[in-house]
């Protein structure tokens, strides 16, 4: 039984552009995927660094011409991994020619771009996925599996977190994320904390509703060549939320905590139990259930194993761990199952633009002062 | 060299009775004390009780009449354990018969009254101070001592927390703690969160200037008697902080996080390091310096010890380990020294003043929406 | 109801000494002890330091002739805190007095010297005590119970250690834990090691019956006033052990430890569970049950709480922690209750001659390179 | 520039035959390697098993042969991933081919087989590895050089571990892992904790040179189809360890370790600091040192970061993590590097043979026992 080949291209060869090359080949290995992937054109700024990391990256060709590679009739898929302020022109132009469009995050700069981007997708019938792949990591799964379970009873509070250090040094220069329109921590790791939040809180308590939200500059310019720029966007991004279900919670993005590498973390409160988090240790899971006897209750360290899928399709028993690029690669597996019309998109344009909407508010309410509903879409 | 008698009056007998009463009696131990301490009389409810609790913790008299004890001449120091609602009229009886007083928190239900007692203790010239006793942790001292020092460069943010989750049981009964005057999680232990935050980030980031609050009410009734009783304080209460020096930050009081005992937390971030601690684990201080070399960088689990004053004097070596109680005996020897003029009053009735502006400020601002200056005293 | 006098006499007013001190004040407080206490003599060396030591530590007499207070018809209780050469002299001195005796660990720096103690003791129907008070917290206790109802199924292995780092420093001094009859790291603190194991795995697997040392110096001289010394006591000392139920096991004792504090830790192996601990967190035992269904497995971190008796008489809640002096307060009741004949001592003479006959049996091994029979007692 | 083919064969495709087959993917895209890598040929038991793993894993071609696999002239390293007791005959056909040979662990069920097969490939000139890719981590390879760069001042003492608990239920079968030649708990993991001994230790400390054994089998008798069968090989083996410099160590193999599932750690000190590690969290390594100041001193966590080579080749920051499976890619780049003559071999016949030869050492030490010296190669 041969199965149905799936064209890939990829557009840009950075950090982000290898993780979608191992993601798919990785895929390819651990996976019962639906299809026979070919890794068919790598667009890259010039011919020849096209040509180099398609070579190393394992695509059959290579182009300085991302508008050639998005027309090439053969493509049926195209990976977007260039700078953000291309992603939306990209994408358009991908989803005009029918592709399916896999779009690193954030999937563009304002909501209102992401939203005509969910829009053309939907209207083309293409399918879409944002890269938010935090999410799919089998401990997250397991999370959310257990709330919806009612495991943890009632769910009543949440608190999150993506705090890490890499803009805490106020020598370094000025970058692309400091860009008025788009950037800052809260859209830049914030938006890993929303997006778990609402993937974890989701099956209880649904959607986030409301939201108060602080957004703090601390450090107010930055090198730019000889000279300096002011920085207006925030370094730190805190929010209040409300749940659909009524519960509540509270977020924050950080860029600037000293020392912190990954402390995307998250701890949920239900009238049975709780649930801790740590990204930090992304292999365990901290439960507390009152079901457990008196005298004998506490957080239970569950270490990721074959019971928790598909942890046992990348190893054979529990303790031995999932690395980053392993997420990457469940993350593909998804979303080539949603091609194929086997489940829903995991998480494609529309959730990114429900992301960039929740970072947009909080910095709308920050500005303001005051609560502010979340639009729905 | 006699040292001079100090003679201590207790009014109540329960918990906290029973832990100023350990903590003279292993203050006297510990420290070399300026006074020669005298238990001299216990008041409690009934004249047995009284009596027997005088036995039990070592006071020479007792007494069912807490107005006698405050009015007899031989007291010098009263110490005031009895219901909340009692805390005015017994301090400012006791302040108005010249005696010191160490009252347990909260110091009063409203921050009006508290302003009346500082203000009467400060009108006599008496010395006062009031219970927070996780502020007389060596660990906190340590880390007052180190931002004080500079050791994380400049202070940029803060989170702190106290989540435990005695009030999450929804069948629990109607107390005095959800009295709608001077009741919540906010006011029981996010006055110790916001206490340990104006501690901790004192030296470097002066006091909390502005606060944005999040009080929420999850469990909306609760029995009373045969019957239903509505609850109108927070289980919960968050704010966001600004400090005098521009540092932001973070705090949450919660009663209701299933499976947390003691979730006193805090983080600080600065420009070269950051701090860790959780009450959880309160003999030790996890520290971050960017000053360790690259490669060799880790937050570092620093052990409670003899370095680290008053340990030396309950344990003569590291990882021996302070307790609760060990706490309170630290608190009483400070209050001491500051009776005999030996430093200031650690804690004094206005900084339970401060605590509880802080707490109704948070109250009044998440009531309205709105940030709000908090009030200077 | 009054309760009997019991009078107390304390030789030794060093750290230990104070430590028993402490011990009986906050016992008195904190249990419902058979005896109203009177702290009645004190000896140490000089007069004027055992005034000084009286005075401070609440002992109504002072002398500094021990054998005046093991003489005096007054005093019931001797308590032996000198340094270990005088322990066996004293205790015979008390013992034939007929006093009961609490003594300090090491019982004696021999085997041959603690039977002597301990077959005068039980001959002169004295009630006696040796100091090993990691033994008396409540986690130890639970983990004893939790063996004992078989919640680990039938036990099969332990590891055992206890590991600190004060010996560490080559440039340290020779003092007289670096005596060859009874100094060395395994007699010192080994001992610890050897009497958790058979505290905890005794209701399940019975006592050690064959050991096989490995007992090793690594600091061959130290300083000796201006010279140097030869030390022939081990630095470390480990063992294979077997017990009678068939389960085996291993322990060590290490003084060189650098950066270890407390490291006193054990992990117990059933065929249904398993408990780890640390002493470094010592409000704390980690169980492990395969009775907890399969996916939501883990070792689970249970926190000190009212319901691991006698904590609740500390701390009115979980979270709060005992620290070091508090396990010995819970000795000195346990082992007044004993002397009341409510209970059976809980670590007596016999007990600590039983340890020093694991240790030395331990150390011939290790000079024989061979396998030994604990020889019983 | 094109790099040289080289053409892999490889025998098996379960487990391991799937890690390998990720091994040269991943390494591929993440190393530069000396190479261009072809997935030649691979072999299983049947045609039909082995077409569709070549499918599934990537390879050209498939056999059921594998001495035809062995015998092709185009083939330049064989990897073994067949049953434990065909290792022998495979690597020596294919060395004899003159193939560099890459097989899983153990090389050999006993030490003079391992032997011959070490002699054989060292005759011919091939490159040879074996799989023991917990030291590929970057953490242990950190720990390593830190010991040899005097970090930790002199080495007095290790403690490692391996224990799982996959064998833990005795109602489990007879497998080939209980064969009483090759088999048993400390051939099958401990001999990991004896590789990373070596491996972290080496350097300042040299090899062990001598071993007391302590070998126990719990579960004597095992389900063999219809009836039972007795077990004679060992649930948990511990030894005492010498090491060439002086100093000491102690190890232990268990797979019986209820609730383990990972426990791969050890602990190192020195005279100047100490590592402590677990593989249950195998992206940190901590680290203390008495070049920190008093009072600030404590074990400090680092992270796995770009520092750390080649953590940096699979993600762009610290924090990311490597999985297990990453790890298996570094052991494929080290060896071929060794095959292009970059380096030496990372983890030869010969040190596959060196860990079989302390395994055997320990067993008959323990059936003695009494020491015994490790035999030199």
């Amino acid at each position: 039984m041969t199965k149905p080949k799936l064209r890939i291209g990829l557009i840009g060869s950075g950090f982000m552009g290898k993780a979608h090359a191992f993601g798919y080949a990785n895929a390819a290995r651990v996976f019962d995927l639906p299809y026979e992937l070919e890794l068919h054109t790598l667009a890259d700024v010039t011919e020849e660094s096209a040509a180099k990391a398609a070579a190393a990256l394992g695509f059959a060709r290579a182009t300085s011409d991302w508008r050639a590679l998005v027309a090439d009739p053969a493509i049926e898929v195209v990976n977007i991994t260039a700078p953000n302020a291309l992603h939306k022109p990209m994408a358009l132009a991908a989803i005009a020619a029918g592709k399916h469009v896999y779009c690193e995050k954030p999937l563009a700069s304002q909501a209102r771009d992401a939203r005509e981007m969910a829009d053309a997708a939907e209207a083309r019938g293409v399918k879409t996925q944002v890269g938010f792949n935090y999410l799919c990591n089998p401990m997250l799964a397991l999370a959310r599996a257990m709330i919806e379970a009612g495991e943890l009873g009632e769910i009543r509070g949440y608190r999150g977190l993506h705090a890490e250090d890499y803009m805490a040094d106020a020598g370094g220069p000025f970058t692309f994320r400091h860009d008025p329109i788009g950037g800052g921590a809260l859209a830049d790791i914030g938006s890993h904390a929303l997006a778990t939040a609402e993937y974890v809180m989701g099956p209880a308590a649904g959607r986030i509703t409301r939201v108060m939200g602080d957004c703090v500059t601390m450090i107010g310019e930055r090198r730019d060549g000889e000279g300096l720029r002011r920085v207006e966007v925030d370094d730190l991004g805190r929010a209040f939320l409300r749940f659909e279900s009524g519960a509540t919670g509270s977020v924050e993005g950080n860029w600037i905590a000293t020392g912190r590498k990954m402390q995307h973390d998250f701890e949920v409160y239900g009238t049975k139990g709780a649930l801790a988090f740590t990204q930090e240790r992304f292999n365990e899971l901290h439960f507390f259930s009152t079901d457990d006897r008196k005298g004998r209750q506490g957080f239970r360290r569950i270490e990721a194993a074959p019971e928790h899928a598909p942890y046992g399709l990348f190893c054979v028993a529990a303790g031995h761990q999932l690395g980053f690029n392993d997420l990457k690669a469940i993350e593909v597996a998804g979303y080539l199952d949603a091609v194929a019309g086997r489940r829903p998109e995991p998480f494609n344009f529309r959730a990114g633009l429900r992301i960039q909407t929740l970072v947009e508010t909080i910095q709308e309410s920050s500005r303001a002062g005051a609560w502010r509903d979340v639009p729905t879409l």
